[in-house]
């Protein structure tokens, strides 16, 4: 399944595609593709009504990229919480100066910096280092507490998402040590446009990754070089947080990002950002000035 | 105006305490007191029904923090976000042994931790340092973005509550450089009993706060000392990100935690911690076993 959601930000309709693309309404099955539809058997239902035929189709919904007719949201409704893993491939870490971390590193992310796909990218009042990164989003679908195991955490993940997980540098690394401030500024996560399910994803460990700025390939990696894969970063993440329905993993992000070249070409208002995961779609956003 | 909620745990009723120490229900007004309820004029519209003397008694509600026959939540309905100011009073970073920052060193904390202030505390599992931090919270009533000065900072607090920042201090600095594992535990912010309105606090940086564990006085501390002021903080953050109603800033904690001290008396299950800031009412938890 391929779900997702379109319309006017905070009036989103929940949607799926079609095996011939088309997108279907789900409306009749619940209004919003959110927790309580995710951890109550929703996709269940929604495969079902698809199968049925039974859903009305949306018209004008584009995935290209270019302006849509129809806008197309975060593929989940405001989470109650984004985390986030730093330094998680080893490429990334080296070209950030920093050691390959032997735990997971965990921060959070304001669950409001969450957009559409399409949606335009803002560059924060005198911000210099506005910078990008391409990740594995993972969307949780039932409560996760104290997993007894890595093994145990494919029975809450709902399923996968592109998510551009933007960063301020300066605000991030230079104002304290702590990463959030700069993590959080707004629209600073493009979230989408699909949630893919994990029937359709054979191995979240086999993806590859790209980033383009302007057109020039910036990040290319691939999910098979995590330091800690998504399996063992949800059973890691049980035994200090609770994770919810809805919530939202970002699994970090391979090398490539503006701060690890030495021309340090950050983002500016015109810049075009174009994401890409294997089998999960494409963003594209164009950055604008706050 | 002091406002609350009471009920069992995501069925809180809207309620405000009258000048006679009486609670009556506001559901007549609102479904709940939250960010839209606080943007949208809510508290002129229970002034109003206060004063006409239109809203029907609760009973059942103590605020002593022995058992009370209905539960008393937190007073606002779960946050967008928690931000959290790190090291914001000098004494307390003296005891942390970390310099006075010369920024607000900003984190977040899972909104999901925020629980009722006469709720079980649980100390996580694998747990050695569960630390207490009494803080004073603001609860923010309108966007905030960009302001021009502090002083506008004034227009968009909805009011003020007693916070619990409770922190495992493993967790937070031994795991990580990100302390926000250590802040994001389940249960992990007490928040009320009351959401004291701005004109029921002379001033923001004029009160005490205290904290006891097992009787014993742990801080005792006072918003005077504050690194940096409430208004200060809230034109700051809103420079980085979107404060939005409902969210909620703890503004960090005076000396007197475990961490500070040589005898690291953390926390265990039966322990007792009570909570004080003066005006604000008093919180009690019972530490339980995660």
């Amino acid at each position: 399944m391929r779900l997702l959601r379109v319309g006017p930000p905070g009036a989103e309709r929940p949607a799926v595609r079609d095996a011939d693309g088309r997108f279907r309404d789900l409306s009749s099955l619940t209004p919003d593709i959110c927790g309580a539809f995710l951890a109550g058997d929703g996709v269940a239902r929604a495969r079902a009504a698809l199968a049925a035929g039974d859903l009305p189709e949306v018209l004008g919904v584009q995935l290209t990229g270019e302006e849509s007719p129809v806008r197309v949201g975060a593929p989940v409704a405001r989470p109650g919480k984004v985390v986030c893993i730093g330094l998680n491939y080893r490429d990334h870490a080296a070209e950030t100066g920093a050691p390959v971390p032997d735990r997971p590193v965990v921060f959070l992310k304001d669950p409001a910096t969450v957009i559409g796909p399409y949606d335009r990218v803002l560059v924060p009042r005198r911000s210099r280092k506005t910078d990008w990164e391409v990740e594995l989003a993972v969307v949780i679908g039932r409560k996760a507490r104290y997993l007894d195991s890595p093994a145990a955490a494919d029975d809450v993940i709902a399923g996968y998402a592109i998510s551009n997980d933007v960063s301020e540098r300066e605000f991030q690394l230079e104002f304290s040590g702590q990463w959030d401030l700069g993590k959080s500024c707004e629209t600073f996560n493009p979230l989408g446009p699909l949630l893919v399910t994990p029937d359709e994803v054979a191995d979240p460990q086999g993806l590859g990754l790209r980033l383009w700025v302007n057109g020039t390939p910036r990040q290319h990696g691939h999910t098979g070089n995590m330091v800690f894969d998504v399996r063992y970063l949800i059973w890691y993440l049980s035994q200090y947080l609770v994770l919810e329905p809805g919530d939202v993993i970002n699994t970090g992000t391979p090398a490539g990002v503006a701060l690890g070249r030495p021309d340090a070409p950050y983002l500016r208002a015109g810049d075009v950002l174009e994401l890409e995961i294997d089998g999960l779609g494409r963003q594209r956003q164009i950055v604008g000035q706050a």
